[in-house]
């Protein structure tokens, strides 16, 4: 607990960042664009900095939780000189490229990087159901493990500093569809008395239960580029998605989403997958740039 | 036990259905165009019509179960005489355009009519796994009940004809478009090792039951109109849609659902509801042509 640490930025999160730390008996000096914000920090025992370069030097774990990538790149600038041999961790939200156009920087300046996201809210942080993803420098994750791990569950997720990014987007592009799944299925079945509307919203979540509980196995499935009958072929799903598609277009809803899920089944079978499982779609959804294993 | 049924269609589906009431000990007839798949269900006690006419004649209850709603259609077209007093429940798979003509044939010719879907492989009936979903003739669901109960849990959503095709087909949709949107999420993330994938599964399986387990929740909001802020407000998830847009573009992937809700929640604010939840974007998801009170 005798790690020191920096935090720049006070907002909702970094301050519940610096707080944390306190509490578990951290060092911590704290800085932010308005001092103000820092005063309740420093009554629990913050050193308030009066620049960034003054944080950054007075820290061997400096985390950064501004409001976004330009904010970072402004204060980064600013630092070069305290940041040699300090490990950096980047906990403001954006997108992967800017993450790694900071570990880029980082590199050139000497100083070890991890690009973070908090999968929780500031009220959570310091407990077991806050998560927190990283990526980046393996050896500054493995030698500031122990203090990241104050603030929740803690994972790594390789040397690419973007993927922390890549994922916290990915899970919320994911919590997007399924709501946007689930209010189309409401809204085609949207006639419906209030009785039947909570039987429809109990099948509903039974439904979802069925994806989230295989989620595992069909990254599996993707991993091995094995792709399993499952419930129905994919020359079963054709007419399926097609009178799917039909019945949303006729309702007057956005189905777009169903076509296109359709177009990739059609593509599949015609390269000859036609008796495989849905998994195998994966290969029809994306232009291979990035050399992904899976594809 | 002593309802007499009549099973139309020896599928996979209609094979089990006249099997589960055998067992059960009712009088069943049945019907099939090619009679040899009749075979095992005579020996079990099933008495093979000769004509779909002869098999209405034989059931105070007459289940469906046919390829489509053409072969239902030509199927009752030749028992217009046998069927006056008679209950048709017709588990054949299709829309509600289609169920609701089967339904309007009904009352011309004098029989109640049910339109019932399976939730459940042939496997599962007669347990309580199957769910049934029926709608049409509440008086026939009332006078059939404890018969249908046999075959598995039993749910019966109105009047309209239409509503089960309409449920089952929204669920369906639902898994569908759930499936695509962590295809999608794995896509994106592909580049990852495996042992990250692994951990990406288990975020996107707890991400897919937060809104699980808020699917009634969800459909209160929905009911009543009322969409409280919930995570964040639209003016908050205004610009992360836009940003996961982007990112889903420069990644190759199909993005269209995304930039369509970003839409969705764009108009909203323009409405005045920005400080409202996710859920009140159904407002804006459809044309509302069948008067649903939700909207």
């Amino acid at each position: 607990m005798d790690t020191s640490v920096s935090v720049l930025g006070l907002g909702a999160m970094g301050s519940a960042l610096a707080h944390v730390l306190l509490v578990r008996g951290h060092p911590v000096t704290v800085w932010n664009r308005t001092p103000d914000k820092a005063r309740d920090l420093v009554a629990e025992g913050a050193v308030l900095a009066g620049t960034p370069a003054d944080a950054v030097a007075a820290g061997e774990l400096v985390l950064l939780s501004l409001t976004d990538y330009d904010a970072v790149q402004a204060v980064l600038g600013t630092v070069a000189d305290a940041v040699p041999g300090r490990v950096v961790v980047n906990l403001t939200t954006g997108a992967p490229d800017r993450a790694e156009q900071v570990a880029d920087w980082a590199r050139r300046v000497g100083a070890d990087y991890l690009d973070g996201v908090v999968q929780a809210g500031p009220e959570q942080l310091g407990g077991p159901e806050a998560t927190l993803l990283y990526s980046g420098s393996e050896r500054a994750f493995v030698a500031h493990r122990r203090t990241l791990e104050q603030l929740g569950t803690t994972h790594h997720l390789g040397p690419d500093a973007g993927q922390a990014c890549r994922y916290d987007l990915a899970l919320l592009g994911l919590w997007y569809e399924a709501e946007l799944a689930y209010l189309n299925a409401l809204a085609l079945v949207g006639g419906a008395d209030n009785t039947a509307l909570d039987a429809f919203a109990t099948f509903a979540g039974r439904q979802l239960s069925h994806v989230s509980r295989a989620t595992a196995e069909t990254a599996r499935e993707v991993r091995e580029r094995r792709y399993p009958r499952g419930p129905a072929s994919l020359v079963e799903h054709a007419p399926v998605l097609e009178q799917l598609s039909r019945l949303r277009s006729a309702a007057g809803l956005h189905h777009t989403q169903l076509v296109h899920l359709h177009e990739a089944v059609r593509r599949r079978i015609d390269r000859g997958h036609g008796t495989e499982g849905l998994t195998g779609v994966i290969e029809e959804l994306a232009v291979p740039t990035r050399g992904a294993p899976a594809r």
